[in-house]
């Protein structure tokens, strides 16, 4: 039974945070830049990142920080600047990062892990970051995961935060999290910065394939604009204090319900970054039936979600549903189009056999809705996916015609 | 020796051509949307389609017009509608094209090939589309092309026509065409929409390999918006009227000097269709040289011109070459980013080692020109590839918000 209750990364046992302004940007002085987490006991990590072949500094420098296998105790993290593209100096200044963080937070520097996000190509203001770092370890508290929350966000309309509690094997436990969106987003394997904590008890190994898993179904099922950033970092931390007998495989008693309440978290997230993507005005969610297997269904859903035609006229409450369909006839995917059906919400727009009639007042009503449901039946397997994406508007261009400075 | 002229698919000798205004749309009464291309006498004719999974009926009828192996006499074409995901109706609305163009241009129905474009998922208004082929028979002129040229565009702002001669085997020949774009643009195999006419001699066999091969350096190595429409058809005649030796073989002298002719017209028509991108403010070339091969170039060009984030940057003149690497990064080629070069014209931006100083003003004064040329040295073999695309502005979202009325 997962149940929704208020709060973020300190929602669960044992979890501190803080979130304070640093000016990572310069001319920033009212935005919270710099966030920090801590665990007051070690904890299970597990992390999963870019595969983009350009990786920020922090994704090489985290890596290798997990390499040790040793429990974590704390996650830094700042906006303004993704420390991305900036060499053996940006390597520095993210182990740096961790060091500070450690210091801050009372830890080992091998406890932490390091995330930025931001512009790519610029070097990061050390000074500043590393007094902001400090002044968060200061400001930790139990009630600080939203403030962590907000420090994150960089074109983010609005902070993005869930949790949950569920039962595991007998005893309650609670998933929290955070993450940041907006722009530069087609997550691979992970998503532009997402902390989640646990106090879950789970074995390391575990907990690292429970992350894929939940990853895959969630953050990988998420498109704004199609471009896979430099910096995606979901990571999570799990440290034992509710007092579930620890997991170890996938086949003992309560994983299924810590996978499930692990993957509501991140599904949540995932779709709040959907709906404050750079400029949408509506959530969009795709959802393909009846392709051959879940791999073309996500390929099809993908090519639906990535056509900028698709998401204009979704914006303009076009239903074009030919879009749709040529989205889906580009994708890759084997499937007989004459079979094809299509429908907004409940109203359809396309029946098999290219029957093309249909209400176009019905089919409006459902485009004018803030959030709009794009199903495509291929009847031709068992195969289905859902993925989650926004329209595009004009408040996308201007938000990134001029994004650095 | 290559000679642009003027003119389009009536500057070789024995075509006529028309377009005529038959309102397609109903609302339409002041823009041409029927075309018609007739060669005085058969021409070998060689033809690449879209590899869309849905394609339009005119696709599928081609097809079957073009096994046959016959020489063609005729083109026609209409903007508006493309009757695509219209089924059994469709075809046979396709098929009766080809009758009636084949009764305007005097000629079997047999020998004609149609094509159309503009909105997916509605029936021709074949009453209409009769009486317009029609009437383009009798406005058939060696002075049509431009009509022609006119008929085919949709949200095209300019007419994309071009014309050269060269000397093939001793002999000077003349190739000419014309092409529509806009929107619904990443071509694959062929773009939406080409006639090529030309008067050389070929064999049809080596004329088909000829246009795969000019359409793969051209129209394939093009995107407006990433969308590989339904309707995507380049098609050449050529009735043989220069007089040369009629090629038979890439061996043959002349083979080489006709398919840089081609190339020649096809590459032009492409670069006419990136600079009149749906809302294009700004022509963009994109160069990748120093990848492993030309495969892995094309794939890395083909990211940088389908990231919304590039286009929207390019758009608002913001150097931000961050966006570029990070295309490359998650374009799926192997390569490394500290040897990466980047520049915008002259101006570098980006140099081996991840140095990344450099003028701003400079950088500003490239990016404010109205065609941008983007260059990425990854400096780890000799594979280089040249693309062509536009920016992204808020005219490209007005344009396909409301696109079917």
């Amino acid at each position: 039974m997962i149940k929704e209750i208020e709060g973020g990364v300190t929602a669960a046992k044992g979890y501190k945070a803080s979130g304070v302004i640093c000016s990572v940007k310069p001319a920033n002085k009212t935005k919270k830049d710099v966030a920090l987490i801590v665990s007051d006991v070690p904890a299970a990590c597990g992390a999963v990142f870019t595969l983009n072949k350009v990786p920020g500094a922090h994704v090489t420098v985290d890596k290798e920080q997990l390499a040790a296998g040793a429990p974590m105790r704390a996650f830094g993290g700042n906006s303004g600047n993704a420390n991305a593209c900036t060499g053996a100096r940006g390597l520095a200044d993210a182990r740096a990062m961790c060091a500070a963080a450690a210091a801050a937070a009372g830890v080992k520097p091998a406890e932490v892990l390091c995330a930025s996000t931001g512009v790519i190509g610029q070097f990061m203001p050390m000074d500043r970051v590393e007094a902001g770092i400090a002044a968060a370890g200061k400001a930790l508290s139990a009630a600080g995961g939203r403030d962590a929350a907000e420090a994150i966000m960089t074109t983010d309309t609005v902070r993005k935060e869930c949790a949950v509690t569920a039962e595991v094997a007998g005893v309650k436990v609670t998933v929290g999290g955070m993450a940041k969106g907006s722009g530069m987003i087609q997550p691979n394997m992970a998503t532009m910065l997402s902390f989640v904590t646990t106090d879950a008890a789970i074995e390391p190994a575990l907990l690292k394939r429970a992350v894929k898993a939940a990853a895959d179904l969630s953050f990988n099922r998420l498109s704004v604009d199609g471009d896979t950033s430099t910096n995606d970092t979901a990571a999570v931390l799990a440290n034992g204090l509710a007092g579930n007998k620890p997991l170890k495989s996938e086949a003992d008693g309560g994983y299924a319900d810590f996978l499930a309440a692990l993957t509501f978290v991140m599904t949540r997230l995932a779709k709040m970054m959907a709906a404050d993507g750079e400029g949408a005005t509506k959530f969009v969610e795709i959802k393909v039936t009846g392709a051959a297997d879940e791999a073309a269904a996500v390929k099809a859903a993908r090519a639906i979600a990535n056509s900028p035609l698709v998401k204009t006229a979704l914006h303009g409450g076009d239903a074009n549903w030919g879009r749709i369909i040529a989205a889906v006839g580009y994708s890759g995917i084997e499937f007989d189009p004459e079979k094809t059906e299509i429908s907004f919400g409940p109203v359809p727009v396309l029946r098999k056999g290219y029957n093309i009639e249909f209400s176009e007042e019905d089919a409006a009503r459902e485009l004018a809705k803030k959030e709009i449901y794009v199903n495509v039946s291929l009847n031709g397997g068992a195969g289905e996916a859902t993925f989650w994406t926004c329209d595009l508007s004009k408040e996308y261009i201007t938000i990134n015609g001029d994004y650095r400075s």
